[in-house]
Order: structure tokens, then C-alpha cells, then sequence
């Protein structure tokens, strides 16, 4: 039985809002690396109809989440049909599909990465047929993660050697998109570590730079994940706000994480608030830029200590606790004294000899009374901004 | 006196080395958060002739590392003179000069990315005139270390802006240098926290695609410090070799650091030795790949708990396990045994289809007979891969 | 100008709160490791002025905050005296003292650990007299922060001397205590790292541990700060509650930092809320365990970018997060739905067997007709608990 | 085949070295988070033989290693029967056994600290027959690693609940030892997190406070690991001497591990080569402090990326490693120069003042007349001597 907090109420979740679970993130069975599943697989079907019941507007996929690997075409033919008759029923859709390239041992070493030319050449093949079924189930967006492009033994191969790889990779596939005239774009998905030692590419940072080295740059962006980044213990927000400066921000994987641990994917918004709250902030645009315009992808799973009702009490979770922070980012952002705070500080003098270098600019600069000190005794209020923006997101302030 | 250790040896430095310090590193007093200076402040002239004695080849600066805060004109032009000479009379060169837009209080909240035009407009001046030496002084490179262009109140701006305003910067500084016809090249340097809790741009990563969005990207790379990376458990190694793929690797920072603490800046080799080998044979190019043929600098410091004969000490210690650590790759990769583990697989058949798509390649993948159960019960050798190489550091094996 | 935010409301502080902070915490002139101070330095007697203003009810101090190092007698009675009668005009009390023992150089490499016994000696008689001070002020907790007892060449000293000189100091001063016949127990501080690369007796943990090896073991406590368990990435939560589980919960620094990153000392909530809310549960006991009866002391400091308006309102701050937490606390502690998910699994006949073995215990455990596979399979319903935890915390659940 | 790297040579191991592997160690077959396992499973006799032919000393396990959860008694005492046979067939024992308390799903939130007390009485039971398998087999050590006592949803139990579960079991398990009449000592071991967001007593320190709290605190010691500590960042080899001071180190795993990642559990020696080097030191005692005289277990396993050939180059690489640091140990603490710079500083007149507080010592230390300033201005040569260590690791100083 689900719980009745969410019924009827402002912050029940509706297609606009864009949510979407993976079949394997409600589907996890629990199963870690100390100890054995505790809960039964539950069939693609059977997700669809408890997601869309839930208040969920789309299901995301690996191709072996939805085919068993190895199966045959007949197989998958029936399979697919299946599926795809379960979302019309649910009226869900897929909005993003990818391709697991590392539970299999044949990726033990990498996949588009491997030393081995076999191993990648399955890989690139798999991946074809991956995105073939992404774009049949009417996948937008094609997610790439490496998981296992990495290493422990550092020695075993140039990390330039890597690099170069991934590039093949990646133009090949961007190129077979072309060539098939599909619609659907790639988001690349960065990680630090685990399980590798160490992942190439291992941030969001370094994964945008790898992208403006592409053939096709322009189809390829980023899936930052939460957890990912806060491993590192980089800021989530700043490297999510550069890639959405670089309109780079094609998908997101929205979940929690402490920094510094092993990979926790946990429900979104039950640690680090103030990020989860930032975060929203930036993408719905509540303090003025733009707004993110894809999904919500909640990549995260179910304490190990929960049986299924718990899972669906998890999903409903992340959509709330998203939605409560969209209000208290609105709540934030209209506040008078925060837009004080906050405001540009202008100077109809000074700004355009900032931008667009010209020697009479540079003189300008040169000419202008400073008085470092002065300047510098100028306190900015930030330790009110910050006490009134835990004030909000505790819902002490009236909105 | 100095310590007889590198007398008559083979790992004495040589100017080929091109090993540099900072003024600010074997200059450091040894003031922390909790505590006050141990050491007397050296003069510029007393460090120069020290660094030749001890070996190295070139000295870099901060313009207020020579140049005291607010000097007058006269005085900054009497202190260059007596500076050159001493350079001269050591024989010594600067390779590398940079801006200090950290110590003063006017860049308490970022200098770039203040949201005072005031602010950012001292900014850009000081930074042109800190140019302005640097290349009188000698230097090739202009280091950018953003160390307060962050925050701890995240509310207080938009990230977008202040990567757009660091833009505006760097486009605005990169057009000074070509107005001016200097022959220089900036080189940015990333780090993630400390003294702001999240700095913008935190990683090599993010700061090598930050450098594919400005108007004169040519003319600038990276400089990567081992401290900065490591600090958020990043692998050092995977991200100089990225830049160094990407032709970025315009300077490096060398020293050493424990994951997840305090900005340490130890001794270079002092800490997590298998990723100091791993970055000497990336450098020197010993596995085959391409060499860096820039300074070597050292940004370190000694402990607080040395005088001033610790601090020469120290120096002396970084160039040396430097060489020891060359000779060590060197011995590594000649070895026959690990030519063997690390040779690549090629396969004529398949090399081929891995790169360029062609709607021919994609077919011939399809086609090809790949038996992925057998593929992943292959071992790859790397335990013993990475014991050789451990043995290789130590000693043990005969080169 | 003060904020208003704190007039006439609940969560104005009030004496009972014994909200305390240190001379050195708003008396912080913001200076850090690349950067100036920014704010001029306060007298000791405006500092307790102003706390009193803002609704604290005690003020802390290390030895050196009021007496400057190296005072004569005279000055240290002057000072005294001044500083008594600007608490009496306040209404303040002092309730706890410490020793600096890290700012001069000659603490540099440790004080009571130092391998030079007239460091050592120094150190002890340095603490004498700055207990003579605390007790002097009516301090009833003398803690002690070891913060240079460490080191980064280990090498430098076995550190079972180090912790066997520690012990040494401890017990030399708790008989002092004795025999002078003050009245005040001893609080030991616990941080991993920084300013020192290890420091001995990194956590809680282990200074409890140390604790159970002292001659007088029953005056000495601990002194837990949320910012240095949570540099090393630990549970503060468990930590102290391990603590109060042993009655040595004597003192406790409260504020805030994110995992793996020098010591930032936020102003209390303004990271990581679910550990402070249920760091403020735990304190308060509103669960049903003890509740801590001790100061509840900010060691915190107000961003650089603060001017000392800023300051002031990071003291209130810090103060108002922990009185809303309170009330969350009350209000998710007496929602029913979470009293029946936390409610003890109480069992008749198997309880007694758990506790006080005996043989026929043990043979009652054997007989016992114990389902592990259907134990397993029983759900927490720790999702739904923890999300109702985020939602009270939130303000979205009503009390 | 085995490699030849070890033949005839002074790193070869030898039963005086006490070296031990788990069964679970090198009988992993690679599974993890993310991907199925990559090496068949081993018998645990076909296990007992190569390691014996590698030159290991002892294999130890976790019950269920050798008995399948669930065996009847019959199956019990067959699979003990033979195992047996096989270690004597091999020369092998088995130092140390433990519990497996986390696979199955009955265990998922936590054994002896679980809210069920029909979990409780299940893990206290399976316990007690895990010692009487451990006595069986000859074990003189009885390792207890609650990996799953711990928590994400915190709220789910009052941890000073937790302890006093723990504190209960472990007093029950001592006494069924007792009375028993066992020839068998508990040794303790912590970890911070995974696969708990949490786990109670999280380091060396934290459970050596523990034990001193138990009824029969002589039986019980600790098992520290070092990948365990080093995930938090903190210094194990401080937590071990701490241990080591305090008699309490009764069992130790070695491996390896980055600092702030997933629980790696590498090949000894293969990161952070100063850590092990120091550890060695300080197990060997070659700096002159006691030695330890426990068997060195190796709690590791090969990567994923390995087939059986390469598992037992890891089991080597760990024993070969671990004595090459030996004998750079003894070469490092008996060379004159570092010998003079660890000198202890012994003052005749101040060192007796320093322990057992009297009225006339604190006296003494008044009057002392000691320079601050001079003492602060001595080096202590800390940079010199770290050099020498690293030069002695690397085997570049004469032995």
C-alpha cells in the first residue's frame, strides 16, 4: 500500500515535472558487494505500471535492464513488443536509454577502452544495437557511462592511449546516429572511481572538454549524476552551471550521495539539502537564467533494508522532496531582501571597459581611481544571505 | 651547510632538468591558520643565489613575491633592476610569472569573478601589469591560479556568470598580450577548494573546456598542480595526460599531497610515490608517448618545522627523487617482461573498423565472430604488471 | 544595525540555551592561509558586548586571546580585572578555557609531544597557568586541543611516545587540578589533520580510548567539534553519541563543514543539515535518551567576505539554526507515524536470553525456531522514516 | 604456472613470517557492484595447497567460507573433516576464524545491533558455532568485522542503542568462551562505511574505547585493516601504535587502499608505499619499539581483471613487498644519520618533572628559564630525514 502523504497535495508529481526512474534504480534487487539480493527482480511490466502509478512521467533503460543479454532476435522482438505495450498502458514514456558495457566480464578491462580490439569492437556492436532500441522505444537521448573505462594497475596503458579510444568510439557512433537519420542525442556521464581504480575522464569537467574535441560535438552533451561529483567532492552545482552555460546539459541523474564514499546513489534530497537545493534552484531557473527543459532522471535505488513497498515510498520520495525545494527556491528567489542581497552591482563606467579588449579600454582601466582598501573593507552580507536561504529552505520564512 | 647527499651523483639537477621553484616556495615563512611565521623572510636576491647553488634553473614569481602591494613606479623599477642582476649573476632564468589576486582584501570575494566592476576592473589592471613584468623579466608563461574565485554562500551568483565574467577576463588579457606583441602564453590552474569552500573551475578538466570556449584559445593551456587534483582524490597522472593529448600542457606544479586534506604543497615524491613515478614516466615520455618539454616547477614548501637549512634541504629532495624517479622509468620501461604485459593487441582485421565510420564498418562489426564468454576469462596480467612496476621503484629489479 | 529577524520570536536565544562562543571565533579578523585579515581586531570587552546584544549567554577563551603571550604579571592582573568587570556589565559568564599551544613557533612541532622536553616543559607550565586563568574566570571545563601534536615526517617519532608523552601531561595536570582543589574537568579535543599532516589521536574515537588509560580518568571528557569529525568524512552523530553513551560527553563545539577539506568551521547548519538536526536531537534527547546538559558552544567564525555587521549576524545565525532544529526535533519525535517505525522490537522471551550469558541462555538461543529467510524479507520502512525526517525537517509536516 | 620472481631469493617467504591469506581473499571471484564474477569459484582445499605452494603460512575463514549456510550437521562435519585433512596435507593452519554476519539477507540491517531481537538471538547463535569452528580448526584468534551494524536512515535507532547491543553480544560471546574453556581471544575490527551509509564504531580508536568498556576487556583486542582506516584519510599507523600501546593489537589486515573511495582492498604495498613502509617498520619494530608478534594476514584480493594465474601473483606481490620493506626498515633505522636525527632530546634536569605531578615539580617547571623564541627558531630536520626514508625505500642509501 502506498503511503497517502502525497495524495492530493501541491506537491504531487505530474507529467510536466518531467520524473523519470530507471527500470534498473526501483528494479535493484538490493544485492551489494558484502552480501546477496534481499529483494525478488521485478519484471520490466510490472515497474512500468508501479512508476505511473507513483506519478512518474518516464522509465529509462540499459538494453540488458529490458533483453536479457545474449538473447536472440525473436526474443527481443517479443520483449519489445511486450514493453512497449506496458508504457502505452501506463501511458509512460522512455526518454533516455543506454547500454550496460560492464556487468558482463568481457568488460572486465574497459569496454571502448580495452586493450584488446575484440572487446572493443563488441562493445561499438553493442552499443549499435543499443541505440537501435533506444531509438525504436523513442529514446531522445542516448546516455553513455563508462563505468568500467578505467584502470588499477595504471601501467597497463597509456591514459592518452584511452582517451584516443573513447574519440573512435564516440565519433563512430555519432556518425552511425547520422547515418541512420535518427533523432536522438548522446549525454555523456563522467565518474571518478569505482569500480575502477580510477574512471578516464573522471568528472563532468573533463568530460565537456573531451566533447569539444568530437567530430560531432554539436549531438553530444553531458549527464552529470549527483553522486558522482559529490564523490569527488567537487561542487554538483558548479560543474552542472557550467555545462548548462555551455548549453552542454542534455540529461541528469538527480539522486544523494556523502563525499568521499563508496558509489551511494540514495534518494534524492536525503543528504546535503543545501545542494539538492541549489541544484534546483539552477535548473528550474528560479533566480533568473535559463531553465533545464529535460527530465528529472532519479538514478538512485532503495535502502538495502526495504521490501517493495519501500521502493515505491523511495520514488515518491525524490519527486517530493524535489518539489518541495522548487517551492522553497521560488519562495528564495522572490524574497526582497535576498534580491538585494543578490543584485548585480552595476557600473555604467566601469562594465564595458571590462569585456572586448581594445587599447583604449586597457587605458581606461589603467586610468581609473581605485582604492584597494576601501574596497576591500566593504563586507558582502553573505553570512545573512546564506542564514536566509536555510531559513526558506527550512520554511521559516513566510513565502 | 647543505647536505653532502647529491655531491658527485648521478641525480645531481642539471639546467637541462629545468627544475624552478618559486620565490614564494623556499620563500615561505612557514605562517599557517593557527600560526605565526618560523622563518625570516628571504630576500628575492639571497633566494636566487641559493636555488643556483642548490641546482636549479629557474626562478618564478607573483608580481608581489618582487613587487610589494602598492610600490611606486621608482621603487618597482629600482627592485626589477637589482632582481635582474641577481638572475644574472646566478645564472639564473624565469620561466613563469603570475598575479597574486589573493592576499589583499579587495579580492576577498574573487577578483575576476567579483560581482564589484571595482573589483574586477583592479583586477584586469593588476593582472596587465603583473604581464608587464613577467615579460620583462623573461617569463614564456603567465600562470592564472583564480584562488578566490568561488564562495561559500553559493547564493551569491550565478555560477554561469562567474565563468562568463572569467571569460571576459582571459578573452580581455589574451588580446593585451597580442596588442602588446609580447611572446607569452597563459597557462590556468585549477583547484577545488581552500581558501574558498567550492572554486569555480575546480578541476584540469573543467578548466581545459572552459579553454575551448575562449576567443584565443591557442594561446592558452593548463598548469595542472599535483596538490590541487589530489586534494579531490582525482588521478593526477589522468589529468595531465588529457591536457598533454589535448597539446595543453603548457606548465606543471609539482609537489605532493594527501587525498582529501588541507592544500599541503610537501615536498615533491614525499607522498603517494606510485603517482609521482606514474607522472615523471608520463612527462619524460619513457613509455613512448610524447615528452613535456616545459619547466619543471616545483610549488612546495618545507615543513613549518624547518629552518632555513630544512628549506634547502627540501629543495634539494624534490629535484632529487625527480631524477631518481626518471631513472626508475626508465628502467621500468625497458624492462622486456613488462614490454610484454603492456603490448598493444593489434589485429589487422578489426583495427581498422574500430575508427571512421562507414556504413562498410559498421557491417563488418555486425559480422564479426566474437565470443564474449571467452573474451572475459582471459587474464590481463595486471597484478603483475604493477608488482613489477612497484619493484621497479624500489629497487629491486636490475634495470 | 543588528537584523531584526531574531525580535519577538521563538527562536530568539535565551540564557537556559547556554549558547556560548569563543573570544576567537567572532573575534576571527578573517586572515587565512593566502590571504590578509579583513577585519580589524576586536577588544576582548566589546566581543562580550556584543554577544550579550545578540542573546548569548557565554563566552570561551584560549589563554592568549586575552593575555597577550609573554604579558608581565601586572599586565595579565590589569587585564583580568578589566575583562571581569566587562562580564559582570554584560551578564556573561566565561564556561570554558583552553591553552593556546600552537600559534608561537615554539609549539611548531608539537607541545606535549614535542621531542624536546623543554618544549614540553613549557607547554605544561604554560597550561598551569592558563588553568589558574580559567578558573580565576569561573570556567568549570578546561579543554584541550592538541592541535601541533603531530606530524608529517613520521619518521620523527614513535608514536607510542607521542601518545605515552600525552598521557604523561594529562595525568601531571589533572593532579594539579586536584591539588590546587579547583573545580573543573578536563575536555580533550580530537582533529585528524591541519594544521599538522596526521595529528596523534585523530578522532573522538581514540581520545576516549586515551582517556580509559588515565590516572584520573573521571575529570577527563571529550570535547567534540562537528568540523573535525567530519573532515575525516566520520559520523559526528555516532561519535558523540558514543560519547554520551559514556558519560564523557563533557563540552561540545558546534558548527559546520563538508567532508575532506580544510578545516572550514561554518557557521553552525549551514552545511549538512540532517547531521545537525540529528545532532540536535541527540543533544536534546528528544528521542527519549539523556539529553546533554552542557554549553552548547559555536567554534565557528564568519565568512572573509564579512565585514563586522556580518559577524553578527553569523553569531545570531548560528544560534537560530540550532533553536529551529530543536523544534523539528520535538515535532519528528512526537509525530506518531514515527514513533511506531522507530518503536523497539521488544521480544519476551528472547530479550533476557541476549543479556548476561549463561549457559542455559545459550542453550535457549540454540533451541530457538528462527526463519532467516523470512526475517529477511521483512521491510524497514526506513525510506518512508527517512523521508519523513526531510520533511519535518523541511517544515512540510505539521507538529 | 607461478612466476619465477620469487625462487631462491631473500624476499622468498617463510613460515616464520607468519604470512596468512582468507579463503574468501584469494578464492574471490571478482564480483562487484556492477558486474558478475570473472573467476570460477575454488575449493577451499584446492585454495590450502597453492597457497601453501606460494609459501604462505596460515589461511584462515569465515564460516560460511567452508560450511554453506544452512549445512546440516552431517554436511558439517564432512567439509570439516576433510578441510582438515588438507591443511595438514599442506602444512597450513589456521590462525585466525570469523562470522559471516552480513551476506545473507536476514542481516541487512545489522546483527548484533539490529532492532529484531530474532536477528539478534540468530547472529549471537551463529556466533557461537562459528567459535566452536574456529577452535575446531585450531584458530587462536576469533576476528568480529560488523560490517553491517551501522545505518543510512539514522533516525532508525538511537546509536547509544547500538553500543549497547554490541556491548551486550560481545560480553555474552566472552563469557560462552569462558566457559567453554577456549584457548581463543576476540579481536575487533572497524570500518567507517560500506556497505553502510554509517557503521557504528567506525575506526581503531572507537573500538579500542569499546573494549574498554566490555566485562572481559583482556580477552578482546582489535583486528585493524588497513584499508578500513585509510578510507577516512586517517594515519593507520597511529591507530595501530595506539593499539600497540595499549597491548591491544591482536590480529592486523593488510592491503592497500586510496583514501576517500569504496573499500579496495588492494594488493599489499600497492598504494601509499610510505604508509606501508612505516607500518612495516612499526610492526617489526626496527626502530626500536616493541614488535608485533601476530600473524600478518593479507585481507585482499587480485583485480577483477585477473584469471587465476594472476590471483596468486597477488598472493606473492603481497608476502615479496611486504619483506622487501623489512629489509629497507632495518637498512633505514640503522643508518648513523637517521639515527642521529630521531635521537630522543633527554635533559636531565627538566625530564623528571615532566611525569608524576608534585607541588615541587610543578614548582621546578616555574622556575625554569626557557626561551620561547630560541626554542622556536631550531630546525628539526624533518625534510632531511623524510628524504633519507624515501631514499631508503627506494633503495637509492647504501644498506
Amino acid at each position: 500500500m502506498l503511503s497517502p502523504m502525497t495524495e492530493n497535495d501541491r506537491y504531487a508529481p505530474t507529467p510536466e515535472d518531467q520524473f523519470s526512474f530507471g527500470l534498473w534504480t526501483v528494479g535493484n534487487p538490493g544485492r551489494d558487494p558484502f552480501g546477496e539480493a534481499v529483494r525478488p527482480q521485478l519484471e520490466p511490466a510490472e515497474i512500468v505500471c508501479k512508476l505511473a502509478q507513483c506519478g512518474a512521467w518516464g522509465v529509462n533503460l540499459h538494453d540488458n535492464d529490458l533483453v536479457p543479454f545474449g538473447s536472440s532476435a525473436a526474443e527481443r522482438g517479443r520483449i519489445v513488443a511486450a514493453f512497449k505495450k506496458s508504457l502505452r498502458d501506463a501511458g509512460m514514456v522512455v526518454p533516455m536509454a543506454t547500454t550496460n558495457l560492464f556487468s558482463h566480464p568481457v568488460f572486465k578491462d574497459g569496454a571502448y577502452t580495452s586493450n584488446d580490439p575484440k572487446v572493443r569492437a563488441f562493445a561499438l556492436r553493442k552499443t549499435m544495437e543499443g541505440i537501435d532500441l533506444g531509438v525504436e522505444l523513442g529514446a531522445r537521448t542516448y546516455v553513455f557511462w563508462g563505468g568500467r573505462e578505467g584502470s588499477e594497475a595504471d601501467a597497463c596503458r597509456d591514459p592518452r592511449t584511452a582517451i584516443s579510444h573513447m574519440r573512435d568510439a564516440i565519433d563512430f557512433l555519432c556518425a552511425y546516429v547520422k547515418d541512420q537519420g535518427y533523432d536522438i542525442r548522446f549525454a555523456l556521464e563522467a565518474k571518478p572511481n569505482e569500480p575502477r581504480g580510477d574512471i578516464y575522464l573522471p568528472t563532468t569537467g573533463h568530460m565537456l572538454h573531451f566533447i569539444s574535441t568530437l567530430q560531432h560535438e554539436e549531438m553530444v552533451g553531458v549527464n552529470p549524476e549527483v553522486a558522482h561529483e559529490t564523490m569527488a567532492g567537487l561542487s554538483f552545482v558548479h560543474g552542472v552551471a557550467q555545462a548548462m552555460e555551455a548549453r552542454k546539459l542534455f540529461h541528469i541523474d538527480l539522486n544523494a550521495q556523502r563525499i568521499g564514499r563508496y558509489d551511494q546513489d540514495l534518494r534524492f534530497g536525503s543528504e546535503d539539502l543545501k545542494q539538492a537545493f541549489l541544484l534546483v534552484r539552477l535548473l528550474e531557473g528560479t533566480s533568473g537564467g535559463q531553465r533545464y527543459g529535460g527530465p528529472r532522471h532519479f538514478d538512485a535505488h532503495a535502502y538495502r533494508t526495504e521490501d517493495q513497498a519501500g521502493v515505491w515510498e523511495f520514488a515518491r520520495g525524490c519527486m517530493r522532496t524535489y518539489k518541495i525545494l522548487v517551492e522553497r527556491a521560488l519562495s528564495f528567489d522572490s524574497d526582497p531582501e535576498v534580491r538585494d542581497l543578490v543584485a548585480e552591482h552595476n557600473d555604467a563606467e566601469i562594465d564595458p571597459a571590462l569585456t572586448g579588449y581594445s587599447r583604449e579600454k586597457a587605458d581606461r582601466l589603467r586610468a581609473l581611481d581605485l582604492d584597494a582598501d576601501a574596497l576591500g573593507r566593504r563586507g558582502c552580507g553573505y553570512e545573512r544571505l546564506d542564514q536566509l536561504m536555510i531559513e526558506h529552505m527550512l520554511g521559516v520564512r513566510p513565502a
